[in-house]
Parts: C-alpha cells; structure tokens; sequence
C-alpha cells in the first residue's frame, strides 16, 4: 500500500512529516499562498504552499495527490491540523472537473446532471453521506437476524414464471427460452423456512416499474425476512421492530459522521411500536379529515402521512404499524384474519409519513394454497416449483420486506428515492 | 411465537415439560413403542409413545408437529435426552414424503432428484450444513472488510453494455429497449474506489454459460472488493489473505456444527500465501509433468492441480498464487507487469486443485484506458459511463471477485458446485 496517515488521523501526527493522499478537493490561489484541500475516505485536509507552486503544475480538482509535509497545528484547518512544507506528487491522470463544485456544502445541480455524471457525483460528501447510511442499514438488518438465529440465502434473480404478477416484470432471453427477472425471494424464502425455519436475504429486486415517480425504482435493494413457528404476523411485527432498532443503531455506531454531516435527526425506535387495523384507521379518517376512505382495500399516500401525524402526536412515534389489510388486493400467499376473513394478518410499517415495509402472516397448508389460487381462477400449474414446500410440510410461517433505498431516503430527508441509489434504474435511466 | 424449546437445548430441561415443535424426520413404529425423531433448526429430539398412538394418526414424515412433553435423560437418545408421555398437535398440513429418505446420513438420490425437489432434498442435514458455511463465508467477507474500512455497496445489474465482453451475457428486455445482466459489478466497484477508496459487494453475477459442467453456473454470487492507494497487485493479494482467514474462522465460529457434520477439515491460511509467476510456474511443469505449457496464456486444470500438490508438498499450503498471467487473455482494464508489458499485474488464487478467485491491479488512467481499448480495435463509445470515473482522477487500485459457490463446494468437497447452490441456474435448469 502507499504508506500514508488519514486525513482523520492527522492531528496525532503534531511535529511529524507525513504522507497523505487523497483527491484535489479545492485548490485556492492566493496572492502569497495557494491552499490545497485533500479529500480522503476519512474527511479533509489543508495543505499550504507557497504561491504559483511549481511541482503541481496545473492539477485541477479531483486529480489524486500524494503529499508528504509537515503536520502543523491551526485551529482554523479542518480537523485542527494542516500540512506545510510540502512535497506533492500526482498519482492520477490530469482530472477534468466535474460540472459541479464538489467542494461546496451542497451539491446543487438539477437531478439529471447530478445521476448523468454519478461516478463524480457521489464522491460530493453530502451524497457520498447517504451510501454510509445505507451500508450501516444492512450491517444493522444482517447483525440484528444473525443474533436472533437466522441464516442468510442466496436466491435466483432469474426465474420460470413471475411471482408476484405479470404487470411489471422484466423478460430475459434465458438461453432462448422466455424467463423473468425476480420481482421478490418470497417463494424462495418461504421454501427456506422449511430448511432453516428463519432466513434473510439482502438482494437486489426487479420491478419494470413503468411510473416515473420520486419513489419507484426498475431495481431496488430489498431486505427480505421471513420466519416460521409463529402465532400469527404480531410475531412477525415483534422481529422487524427489532431489525428497525438494529438498522438505527448502527447507524448510529458506523454511520456517525455521516449522520452528522447530513444534519439528520436519528428517530427512536419505542419498544412497541404502535399499531392500527386499517379499519380503524379508516374510521379515524373518516371522523377527522373530511374524506371517506372507508372499505377502501388500501391507504392513499395523504393518508399514511395524516396517520404517521396521528401516530407522533398520540404515541409519540416516528413508527407506525397498520395492520388488516382487506385480502382482496394482497398477494394470494396472504393469511387471512381468523373470524374477519376479508381482512388479512397482513401489515406496513410507516415511517415519516411512508410506508417502507410490508408483511404479514402466509398460507402454510397445501390445500389452502390450491383454494386460494382457484378463488383467483388460477390453475397450481404456474406455481408447481413453489407448492413442493407446502406438500412437504410447513409450519405456521410469515416475513416482510423493506426496500433500502426507500428506508434512506426516508431517514436523510431525501426528497427522491435516486438519491439514495448509486446508479439508479429507471423507465428512462439504464446508464451510467 | 409458539413457545418451545429446540432441540438443542432439551438437556438443560432434564425433569420438566416442556413443547418442541419441527418436522417429523423419522417414524418407527415398534411392536410396543413408536418413536418419532423431530427435526428444528439447532438439530432432533427423539419422542418416545406408546405403540399405534392415536393422537398423530397417519401423519407422515416431514409433517410438522409440535410436541408437549416430559423431557427424560437417555444416553442413547440424540443430545442425551428424549421426550415421553407426549401430546402431539399437527401444525401443517399433512405431508407428502419426498422421494428420498432425509433421515439417512447421506442423501443418495440422482442430482437431477435432488434438484428437482429443492424444497424437500435442502432439508438433508448434510446438504443444509453446506449453506450454513456459505452463510458464514459471506459473514466472513464482510466482516474482515469492514474492520480494514471498507464500504459496502449495492450496484446495477441491469446494464446498457455488456461489461466483460460479449459472449456469455443474458439479454433483458428493458421497457422496450435492448439490456443486459452484469457479468460482474466491475466498472461500478472501480468507480466507487473513487467515492469510498475501499468497497465490496456480495450480489448475483450472471452468465449464460453455455457449458454444461460441474463447475459453471448461470447465476453465481459474487464476493467483490476493491481498493486503492495500492502499490501493485501484492496490496490487493494481502487483502484477499486476510478474507481468506476471516471466512474460515466465521465457518469455524459460526458454522462448527456443520463443518463437524461434514467430516470437513478446514483449511490453515499461512500468514503468506505461496506465490509464483505463471512463467515459472510453466517452467516447473516443463521440467517436472512431461509436457511443455511455456508460452500459454492460461493454465490448463490439471496444471492447476499439480501445482495445488506442489504448493502442498513444497510450502504446506492448500493456497496458492498464481501470478503475471498474459495480457493477451485477460481483461483490457488489467495493469501490464512493469518491465514485462506482455505479463500483467494479475493473480489467481488456487485452493485444493481449483482457481476461487481472480483479481489484479486495473488500469486507473484515462488515457491508458483510450489505449488499451484501440489496441484491442474497441473505440471508447460502449464505455462512456465507465470511463467517467478515470476522467475525473483515480488511484492505483485494485481487487478480486471470488465465487462463493465454487469455494463453498470445494471446501466441503461437493463434486458438483451445483450441491453448493440453493436452487442453481443451468443451461438446462430454470426451476425450482
């Protein structure tokens, strides 16, 4: 490695030449002074040199410096240190300037120039702040279900026939015969609750999504669970309220810097978060917003957030679950809500006015599963590779899902989900 | 949850009742005494009834059950303790047996058996213990990446261009325009060395491999890092021993039963991995197997072998490097050898016989790139968004991407890398 000290690590060096490395975030030309600031993985540093230096010649911002100097003390230099003396060395080609200033607090070009150019882009530190984010969010979802005695799986993305309904599935020439990408793990991660009764997977998933919302995404990260010998979906409800405190505290614990820099306040996660049956909370909405959403088989956007308002100013949570979905606009594998059939045990976990995630309890017996498809005047024929679990026995099983990037922006305040995708995917976008 | 307690913890509730809940591995049906063996996640408990019980009535293997009984010390019984004067509720529908026993040691049935009834044959202790040490490998990568600072990432894999050249890639139809799966996160994990210097990633590559070996899949996952900063290749290769050591402790730490269960010994990662460039490794074989591979590109999997044995016997190592192999076989990003332009700056990693991982230093100049590409008759066009990121300045940088199929599978000595995957894509095989 090219032997180097941190920009972090730099104030422990008072005294010391050492050696650093990093991009040209800023270069300031002063009449009797020019500053460099030098970007790392671990924050900025200041170099001083004298003015027109000759030995880095005309590097614009972004080329990557290797300097070697003096490490001085100076309260006004980031971090409290600076590098003087210096010895500068170029380890990249000549860098072109991206079309934005990197170095200034926000990155304000328009959403198009910012995804165009992500590679530069995403090295702006307020962006770059958001992947921490999400890099600590799967940490804390992994480390939470690995404690709890779950085991990670690794499923096909290529499949024979759409899970969860042919709308908005992308086909794939699979060696000349028609195939899918996976629109979820589901029927794979319900087979597998036959082998480890709790499984995770954190994989990418694929919607052909064809709104061009602040929302959707052709590909998202989604984080599956789903586990067996439950009750009923409180089971599940009671795990995904641990893996939400295990996503925020390490966030907290990994992510810091970013969180900070982001200006983000962390919600708390109460140990019960509450919970609503849709019906109540139609009832709810009925009485107090001047609409009518009752028997409506699903929230509308304006009333998750009148619900997520609710839930501060009642319960005093940033969290709420709803539960009872009506059956008949949920998924066929759902479970229905025993002496209530046209509800289901069914839930979406709301945050900030959102809802990002969704689950509940399934179908566990074999004979249910062929009802349920014949009810919906579909054959099992499709669905064969799926029901050899449940011919094989399966106990009283449920999980949920929740989309990373829809978690992140929801948590930095991003007000477009691309924004906390690195390359994004969309009806319009399949580069860079 | 259902309450109960598993299977392994039954000793340390000698004297109590207590439920324990599973699938019925085993019936045997004795002239004075039934004994049903029930299988949970941490392992069986015998249950001990009286001849012809009513109470479970025809229930065959594999239906789920939960058990509420007095637990009884009996050395022969599986952990020490058994069940007796139980009372048996049936928690799933009743189940068809698969077309294998899963209660014998070994699963004996065709592979095509096996993989058609993936539900069912992943149930096998022994094949299930195989998922647990690919669970703990990918824990291992990420853990040991973590503490050396890297990032995670999640990228597309739906793509405009094909990333390492164009043979064996699928096509996506995407929103009516021409796409393609990732054959490797490559260009998007050299782009974020520029955002986080240090990153990885475990996600799903694809190929359409149109060979049907036992070493090839369609669908792998990918275990991928990269870094910058380095000096040569050597700097990635040291990395890559540290995620060797860490995935075989987590397997050690977090998989010991299953490891135990598969008579697996693991291997010793030396503090430093054998090395040898591909010239001498071809000299050694000219003078020492009778044939004369001097001037090859590759290395031909009996080489491989041969010099897994050499390493062995002359080093005590199960690992070796293989360095230096020709630019003409390897990518156009690859870094020549300094003073040896047709050698490059790449290595292989072999273990037992086999090449797991393959990784080098990578071009990070732009006009390094617009040479490398012309040289090859390629004008820069398809790699637009790619070379954004060189344009904007790079360090020298590095990484490998390691299948965990292929590693899993000959670490517990499948002979078929399909044994190692859970529901494995073939030119054949698109279900399960």
């Amino acid at each position: 490695m090219i032997s180097r000290v941190l920009s972090a690590d730099l104030p422990e060096h008072i005294g010391e030449r050492v050696t650093i490395a990093g991009w040209l975030h800023r270069r300031r030309d002063l009449k009797s002074v020019t500053f460099l600031i030098i970007r790392d993985r671990s924050g900025l540093t200041q170099v001083v040199l004298p003015a027109e230096p000759a030995d880095i010649g005309l590097a614009g911002e972004e080329t990557v410096l290797q300097v070697e100097g003096l490490v001085v003390a100076n309260p006004q230099a980031p971090g409290g240190a600076e590098l003087t003396e210096p010895v500068v060395t170029q380890l990249s080609g000549p860098a072109q300037p991206p079309p934005f200033d990197l170095y200034r607090p926000a990155l304000t070009a328009a959403l198009p120039t910012i995804l165009d150019h992500a590679p530069a882009s995403l090295r702006h530190p307020q962006l770059r702040a958001g992947f921490e984010v999400s890099a600590a969010s799967a940490a804390g979802f992994r480390g939470t279900l690995d404690r709890a005695g779950f085991t990670e799986i690794f499923t096909p993305k290529i499949v024979g026939s759409a899970t969860e309904g042919g709308a908005n599935v992308f086909s794939v020439d699979y060696f000349g015969r028609p195939a899918y990408l996976a629109q979820s793990p589901q029927f794979y991660k319900q087979a597998m609750v036959g082998v480890f009764e709790r499984v995770y997977e954190t994989a990418p998933a694929f919607r052909a999504e064809p709104h061009d919302t602040a929302r959707h995404l052709a590909q998202y990260l989604s984080l599956d669970a789903e586990l067996g010998f439950i009750d009923d979906h409180h089971d599940v409800m009671a795990v995904l309220r641990e893996v939400t405190a295990g996503m925020v505290s390490a966030i907290a614990g990994r992510a810091g810097a970013a969180v900070d820099l982001l200006g983000v306040k962390l919600p708390g996660v109460p140990a019960r978060i509450p919970e609503i049956h849709i019906a109540d909370a139609q009832e709810l909405l009925a009485r107090h917003t001047g609409e009518d959403p009752r028997g409506e088989p699903d929230l509308a956007p304006a009333h998750e957030r009148w619900l997520c308002e609710w839930a501060a100013r009642e319960h005093g949570s940033e969290f709420l679950f709803v539960t009872g979905y009506p059956m008949r606009k949920r998924p066929f594998y759902t479970h229905p809500q025993p002496g209530r059939p046209e509800y289901s045990n069914s839930f979406d976990l709301l945050f900030r006015g959102l809802e990002i995630v969704t689950g509940g309890q399934r179908l566990h017996r074999y004979e249910d599963y062929v009802a349920a498809l014949a009810a919906r005047g579909e054959g099992v024929e499709a669905y064969e590779g799926y029901l050899q679990a449940f011919q094989h026995g399966m106990p009283p099983h449920g999980g949920f899902a929740l989309g990373l990037e829809r978690w992140v922006a929801r948590l930095v305040g991003a007000d477009n989900v691309r924004l906390a995708t690195l390359f994004p995917r969309d009806i319009t976008r399949l580069s860079p």
